[in-house]
């Protein structure tokens, strides 16, 4: 079964454009939730981000079941693991301390816990996977991270969430200091999503009619 | 040099209530830094509760010198250590994630990063330090601590701080959850004020005239 259509599974509109802009030359419509009527926000009670991921995609596919033809679910859980904090945040990233709370302060407490901890034990990812639910009921995941180090201090205003805390040793930048377009080819999203992108590829080269 | 006069270097009025106690039989007037024109509030610099207390203590008896007569300087510096985030916050404890940060945000915080953590490694404990400088400019410090482990949630509305997740596994509650009489008995800060209530008698004895 060919794709034609493709719901990403998230309410972001940053993320939404940066998978139309992916998918741009995939022969199919690429449509939010929201726009394809199937919203849903199950609880993600996965382990790790993979799992989370793979509920997300699963239940929108659910809930979109029959009403759009050659339907691709793709759904991505993301998050920062600090090795010092024993890997958290991880999947627990954008849940820890509260959906509401602002970054500032989960930037600020994760800096206080690493205070005096010298930079060879400051390592952390972010990592990001992102499932698939094909049209014809096969599922895939894909993970990819970007290693860097938690900073001192917030730095940069371009990032959202963990960015301005995590640090690019080759860039000798945080995240939050690098132009988006720039931040899109080396993120774990942006890498994920290129992955992702040749699984794809190699389903329609499959199916091809 | 007899004790005529102790500042405790504190703005909680909690903590004074249990200095004036313990120390009531001392033939000596207990004020708070306020009470006595000497408050400051140094910069704690130290990595340890120890020198936080004694940075404290020796930074009010600067200030009050030669304001009062036989006057002892009593300060503490008092943290959480939890023992799966590095003994962190620790020294921190109060000034983590900024000192207006309210404590159901902390608590939130801790618990969060120990999501999935088991019981035997969610061990934890409070700890006190306290120091004194003595009429004759002599020194010491004392600590003590309380063991328990980090709670699943907060529970309780007696304590303050971190007492909502501090689950003392003996009493099968958390610190909050105890009436405040009976916490002073087995808190680190009454421990740790009791430790130096010998050290003060001991020095009494050796300067009685």
């Amino acid at each position: 079964m060919q794709i034609r259509t493709v719901i990403f599974a998230t309410g972001n509109p940053g993320k939404m454009r940066e998978v139309r802009e992916i998918l741009s030359d995939l022969d199919a419509r690429v449509m939010s939730m929201r726009e394809a009527e199937a919203f849903c926000e199950p609880e993600e009670t996965g382990t790790t981000f993979e799992e989370n991921a793979l509920i997300k995609a699963r239940a929108v596919a659910e809930k979109a079941r029959g009403l759009w033809p050659g339907l691709l679910v793709l759904a991505d859980d993301s998050g920062l693991e600090v090795d010092y904090l024993h890997k958290k945040p991880g999947v627990y990233s954008a849940r820890w301390m509260g959906e509401d709370t602002s970054y500032r302060l989960k930037n600020a407490a994760i800096v206080g816990l690493l205070e005096g901890v010298p930079d060879e034990e400051r390592t952390a990812r972010f990592v990001s996977a992102i499932a698939a639910v094909f049209p014809d009921g096969t599922e895939a995941v894909v993970r990819e991270a970007v290693e860097g180090i938690i900073g001192y201090e917030e730095r940069g205003e371009n990032g959202f969430g963990y960015d301005p805390i995590f640090y690019l040793p080759e860039l000798g930048k945080t995240s939050a200091e690098i132009p988006m377009e720039e931040k899109n080819k080396i993120s774990h999203r942006g890498k994920a999503l290129r992955r992702m992108e040749e699984v794809i590829r190699a389903y329609e080269n499959r199916h091809r009619q």
